[in-house]
């Protein structure tokens, strides 16, 4: 830390991405990708765009925001389109909560809300879930504060239905609830039919995990257009050209082709099923996700010893400290052979 | 605005980007950017990349910072790219200024300065320009504010020297000096050296300008590695992948091929050269720009006439309304040939 550093600053823990390792080569089911390629018209539009790099990429993102808001059933208005799903988050803290305004979200969550809360000086609370890793919706229900819940939640997999977020949404009619489904697309009901409804929802999503665009960098939110018009203000006095040519390409490339991402999250959760099953027959025991992911524990072995052990046989997977959770690791689900290396090499380790 | 915007940005004013307007085909003179494409490594390196688009980016960014750092001369803890070179400059704000450490930027000068300020409540004061449109070092000296300066300044295009800099940076060594080097390559000497020796100075650059990738989203600071370290601390606590795949792979081909970069600033340098003697036989003041623009105002025809008349006639320059610049027009310099047009039909409307 430099002398310069803001004192606000002094205490914050930044957020940890998933590790990189580079000393071989390994099956990496730790970050929640996609184990496909992007679609081909994605990865055709961005090379295209590639030709032009020399001229600003257009700040409003008018194509690519336009033929999403079109997918998503919502107007221009609408929609923001944003560096990730993270930028999109980190907006909404900017815009909407503040010393005056805090937030709330479950403790067993996506680690960046408290990071994105203590950059922003917002103060937050964080509501304990139930033993069995839900969401209990009614310790949302009126209590006047702005509320942050991915659904389904990360890293238990774990969905509250959508006639549970609109109670929750409903009940908090003078602040904002953002639901964050960067994992609702492998068999979960989106909110976004919702924000017509309701003028405090904001929802987010990305294109990182079924669209398989996690290299591209893309996210988005739905909401009324105030919420967004108030978002856009955030984005055009911190970064206008927030989003590059050719992700923005890629973006349309994507959408264009929606038919390969839907059977991509067919197989998704086919290998699921598959991973569960096998694990469960090993005497794991499983929360009941509904994303991209697995979150496991196995009642003999720790959940450190099958990270580590899983990571010295080119297996990485994603191990959290935290007491709550620290029995587990939470495993993306890569492609049927990828997950059936896994499924053997676990056997070996838990037998 | 929504109901629910924090009341700390009820009088924010976003920045407003350059126009780009879609009714017809313009000579787009008014963004500062390269009139050419990037280099054939960057359009070859990023396609490549498209392939791998499900999977993250190196939040690191290893091997294009360490590209960039051997180039500069510098080590890769000296140096931290983000998503062009707006983000790096936000972060600043963000690390280093708070209510109470504020800052100072000349009053004529990069308009998102204030923009930054006020989005992060960071109090401010602008320093008038000479007459001249010259900054003046000395009101700089030992100020004890953390000072931003772009270098050469914008939309004036003078810059000071580094001796000059160099006596602001050592006389305020409380405080963060940030240098914004975005129009350095065409005819001016950089700061970076000096990073070495202060610990206070923070030099920013961008890839939009000289190295043809403003659509590509690319911009870096080099400094002391406590100051990177905690730039990068704000980094990892807003948007940790914040330079896509893409994006990187094209910025280490143009890395690769600094002889292109070169050849082309040397040509927007004698084109330059070619337009203001041009527009000096026209009658035309300018300030003596060592960028890719010039600041040109006619003692007849008012600023925003030219502007006009320009747009109507296919040009597209940039206007400013401040009163103390509202004669000048900011024009880019395009390619010989756009420039030529330029001149032919600038003529016609100052005759």
């Amino acid at each position: 830390m430099s002398r310069f550093f803001s004192s606000k600053h002094k205490n914050l823990i930044p957020y940890t991405p998933g590790e990189q390792p580079k000393d071989m080569q390994y099956i990496k089911l730790n970050t929640n990708e996609s184990p496909y390629p992007p679609s081909i018209k994605a990865q055709r539009y961005s090379s295209e765009a590639a030709q032009l790099l020399h001229l600003y990429p257009d700040p409003q993102c008018r194509a690519l925001t336009e033929k999403l808001a079109q997918n998503l059933g919502v107007e221009y208005e609408n929609v923001l389109v944003t560096n990730g799903s993270d930028e999109i988050l980190n907006f909404a803290f900017m815009a909407f909560c503040d010393g005056e305004h805090g937030c709330v979200f479950p403790d067993i969550t996506y680690g960046f809300y408290s990071v994105f809360a203590d950059v922003n000086s917002v103060p937050y609370e964080q509501i304990p879930l139930n033993e069995d890793f839900t969401i209990n919706a009614r310790d949302y229900i009126g209590i006047n504060k702005n509320i942050f819940i991915a659904n389904p939640n990360a890293p238990t997999g774990i969905a509250l239905s959508t006639a549970e977020i609109e109670r929750i949404v409903k009940s908090n009619s003078d602040n904002i609830v953002v639901i964050d489904e960067a994992y609702v697309d492998f068999g979960n009901e989106s909110c976004v039919p919702l924000t017509k409804k309701y003028d405090n929802l904001l929802v987010t999503q990305t294109f990182s995990k079924s669209r398989s665009m996690a290299g591209a960098r893309l996210g988005f939110g739905v909401g009324c257009k105030e919420l967004i018009a108030d978002l856009n203000t955030i984005k055009y006095s911190t970064n206008p050209y927030n989003i590059n040519k050719m992700t923005m390409a890629a973006g349309i490339g994507v959408l264009e082709d929606e038919e390969y991402t839907r059977a991509n999250c067919k197989e998704i959760i086919k290998t699921r099923e598959y991973t569960v099953r096998e694990l469960e027959k090993l005497g794991f025991i499983l929360t009941d996700s509904t994303t991209n992911f697995i979150f496991a524990k196995h009642p003999k072995v720790s959940g450190s010893e099958i990270y580590q052990k899983l990571r010295e046989n080119g297996i990485l997977v994603r191990h959290f400290d935290k007491k709550e959770i620290c029995d587990y690791n939470r495993i993306t689900i890569g492609t049927y052979e990828q997950m059936k290396t896994l499924v053997d090499t676990i056997g070996g380790i838990v037998k």
